[in-house]
């Protein structure tokens, strides 16, 4: 347990509602397949948010104090007795769920839906926005020389895209409608773009969210702001001269959900991104005559290796993403961009 | 092309609710393309009765006479002048979708999405209750020596199953949930035993057509009443020991989706084969959250070659599904089981 | 009915091995599905000029006079009584894959493999390098505004680097190997491109076919010689820091093969584009026990929709491929590039 | 390492070619993650005779002594501090591969690629024809009261039936073709049946081999002896009445490959489970064109849990295959059926 006090391990910990706390805490060996990384760069996702406002999302509570962050690289310090593929001095992105058993889940090569996995500030595990952080080796990857630590931190946002385009089956040619322009929409679009959509739309309520979603890529946007659900659809199907493929449904709100379901063409799929109320109220009789799939998404799995080789080889540009960069110790500041990377090492803010 | 009032070509038509008649039509003969079949057995379907009952399903309205019937098999009369697979005498199944253009969902193999397909007993499509009709010969199949006509009928609601097992991924050791143990119910049931499922748990209201279910294969049966959603997703994991894999929903009622939704496995996958009403209040962040899938399923594509191959083999049994027979001339009748099974053929009212 | 002699409608006809000629033909009316198409750019493809000088490709023998040609586009002249999605005046890419019935292989969206198929300049089937041209309505896909038609004529090569790169399942992130630089590895490594292949390279023996690869867009390309098949395989591994996904052969050359086997990562694939001798020695047992499918490529399906959508939204830039241009009374000239245009409209030789 | 003499765990270890003993070694206790166990029902595979005839499989040599068996079941007599899902007492079944790291290959659910993969009885890993064996718990199944010890032993040979049928798609309504009625060619008969194929014709030099895969549920089969490899792919058309959609080879012959290929449907599978020599003159043009696809089979992935399910529920009945059995202290008598189970529990020589 921690002896405060240790002026070298700062840690952004959430006890509660809108309870935030830098706090001192004792820097941890490495197990014999962990590493113990000096964090660089760690970027604010909503959910970091959500638990500072709330303590809480959905049924995962805050209970006791927990440390934020999730999207995150930096360099191995040290390497446990067992770890061959990094050595001290490497460069790393950190993929925040790292199974703890080898169920069945894990074995079908589908680890997110690990019942008892580990994942980083979701409670009651902590996460990296601190100094030293200790994490499961096989979810550290090296980065390569030409991909610098915001763009290893960025791999998190940029799977949730991978694995909603996975699911959802976008492939070349596809036209797609992304639903909502944060952080999450726009890599969807992204992500989108990369795989070989031809054309993809974007809505949003904001004019100012929809500019970004431009300059990030969308072909074509739509702000909405009172129109109906079939209303929207239709619109969506006028931008594009025919109904999308495949929607990416990234608000949680009825609504879109509603209008990402008349969107669709038949024989197509939706998936749901963005997480919204428990119980929602969707014309499901015509996604089902009609042959659209609605698809959840978890997180995501088997996307780090991906998005270093499309960093690597340029196939994605994510530099337009970061809007604010603030040092560890004021990372309570609160940024209005697309995302925000809080910088961990004192001896190094750069992204 | 024959006189009208021929008495030879006795059709049921319904001309709308509780309006159904027994009518004489000329004989037609058949395109190039086309077969002339004088018709065997046609069996009644659910959507036959609700024509009959109400004038319309949906937004499906009998607003012009209507002949009934889809479920059907006959033998070739005549021969159009370009058709090579199939002649006189041969027994044939009739797959009662028959697409009128190659469009993108033909060309790409769902030609069950084809908005402008001929659907046999679809409002304004005619169906083939009646002793001769003439269908697109590329979708009537040539019966081996061994498959009945019956069975030839019943390659229609056994296509309903086939294709909501592989829209559902039904695969060898697959825990199933049935929902509903109507003929839809039994068909699924009879499909995903045959893919390999290891467990199939079907669940209804009525304790007689569960003994049914047991009777056609259902591993587990579960009579439901006043449970909550939850309640009976609980029971059915009690059953098999897990969540099932599958969720095959067979009823459109609100609450079994539902039930459905808590009682998949997370990155299972439930098919909506029963319709209900238009707009469904559904626990829509649980399946996203767990990666449930929500297929819909309409009609099939690329069944009859299979279900054929099937009956000859003996894979699949049939012929508990027909509990009554009736010739065309007394088709009103109501049966109570599971299948009424309507002779045409005045000279051979044989299964 | 046009009369015999007509001087408005030349075709280039080949009559056997090194027997080319241009002829002149009547033109006919379309079919009640079909449209004449006045013809605008046709591509010359190797089978072309392997049925010029060799009369035959494998099984597929010139036994009477065929015209060539099948990478074509044109503008509507007439439509049959029965086309609604097409109108004179319209600029259509045709593709020369029509199937002449709906067999089993078309209903499952695998008509390319359908034995009795219409194809272009495929013995017996006459192809479209003449003025005027009649064809199936629903393989003719109206260009958009911004499509011109020389990138409508591309599309049938350009549909052949997307069957391969399907077939081989290229996704998001993944290293691709392509063996050969002619027209299909050009437009094999374009498509892994827009797939969202991180890195593709690209082998081949002569430099200057590398150095096109290079401008098309190759990450890393190797000249190859005299080295073993496991000694290329290692050099590909070395370029890419890993063994490829996916592995596309253009070349037919065993050698080639070989290497393509030897190179594909584990679980990875291989896909045969090019064609080579009937027999091949090949470790079949090294692909076999680490999981490397092999898998074939037999023309394409389902693509022109894809490749307009692709072009419309200048996804894909194709316009480097045409390195000369002729016109049509000049056909039997020889282009040493990559792709050499025919201009069949003496009123128009645009591109 | 181990000291001689101790009388309670006897190992059935190879120094190398026909150099076979029994020896005592001492029980370890089980690590972490590990259980020991009692070893009851291990089945011989045609592996271990040959590592015992030749010392060597291919690359994978007996460079010092090993340990034989991996077709195993037995009871779990300690646990390890980490294991939550068995107990002492629970008979569990156990799966030979275990990887040792969590590498690309496991975390997309292919672990059987893994390199590193520990493998029960493949040099230099030892396996387990002995009194007690330690290994990975989770790659232990506990048994369902209703599976016996030998079921549970034959939970492997049926994995490579699963992972072969999985491979090649086999799926509801297939005609299935399998050459070779040795051990692997019977349980990929039993599980293609399983899965729904109408049809399996099996093909074998001998007769009486094809008697066994008769018993255990061929619908057809073929005795080959001199017939070219088109020849016999022409007697498999003419007794299924079409080509199979799928081909699993089984042998290893280059003649039953070269048979595979052509008989194989376009648009169909063949995979290769029987192991040849490393090069094969295969007719790879003729699968090209009729995309007849070649894939690959190593050993096995995520299969245990299906068969427990499938043996639980009596889907499948694969007691026929034991034909003889032996106490641990004679497993180097011969047996010359199907499959010989050693019985390694002194007071439990039960099935």
């Amino acid at each position: 347990m921690a002896a405060k006090g240790n002026p070298e391990n700062l840690f952004l910990v959430v006890h509660g509602a809108r309870d935030l706390h830098l706090e001192n805490y004792p820097i941890h060996e490495p197990g014999p397949n962990e590493v113990l990384l000096k964090m660089h760069s760690v970027g604010i996702c909503g959910s970091d948010v959500h638990y500072w406002q709330h303590g809480r999302i959905g049924n995962f509570v805050v209970e006791k104090p927990m440390v934020l962050g999730h999207e995150a690289s930096g360099t191995v310090a040290k390497v446990g007795s067992l770890v061959k593929h990094l050595k001290p001095g490497d460069q790393v992105a950190i993929e925040p769920g790292a199974p703890r058993e080898t169920d069945e889940f894990c074995k079908v090569g589908r680890y997110n839906l690990s019942p008892t996995i580990f994942f980083c500030a979701t409670p009651p595990d902590h996460g990296n926005l601190c100094r030293f952080y200790k994490h499961n080796a096989d979810f550290c990857y090296k980065l390569p020389d030409n991909v610098i630590f915001e763009e290893g931190a960025l791999i998190e946002p940029l799977s949730v895209g991978i694995h909603a385009c996975r699911r959802a089956g976008v492939t070349l040619g596809n036209k797609v409608l992304v639903c909502g322009a944060g952080p999450i929409g726009l890599v969807s679009l992204l992500v989108a773009k990369a795989m070989g959509a031809a054309q993809v739309v974007v809505t949003d309520l904001s004019s100012s969210r929809l500019s970004k979603a431009k300059e990030v890529g969308a072909d074509l946007v739509l702000q909405v702001s009172k129109e109906t659900p079939q209303e929207v659809a239709s619109k969506v199907q006028g931008l594009l001269g025919c109904k999308p493929d495949v929607t990416i449904e990234c608000t949680g709100a009825e609504a879109c959900i509603q209008a990402g379901i008349y969107a669709t063409a038949s024989g197509g799929t939706m998936v749901l991104v963005g997480l919204g109320s428990e119980m929602n109220t969707v014309p499901l009789l015509n996604a089902a005559v009609r042959e659209v799939d609605i698809r959840g998404v978890f997180r995501y799995c088997n996307t780090w290796p991906v998005v270093i080789s499309m960093l690597a080889s340029k196939t994605v540009n994510v530099k337009p993403l970061v809007t604010h960069r603030f040092p560890l110790e004021k990372a309570l500041e609160k940024g209005v961009g697309v995302k925000v990377m809080i910088k961990c090492d004192p001896n190094d803010q750069n992204p």
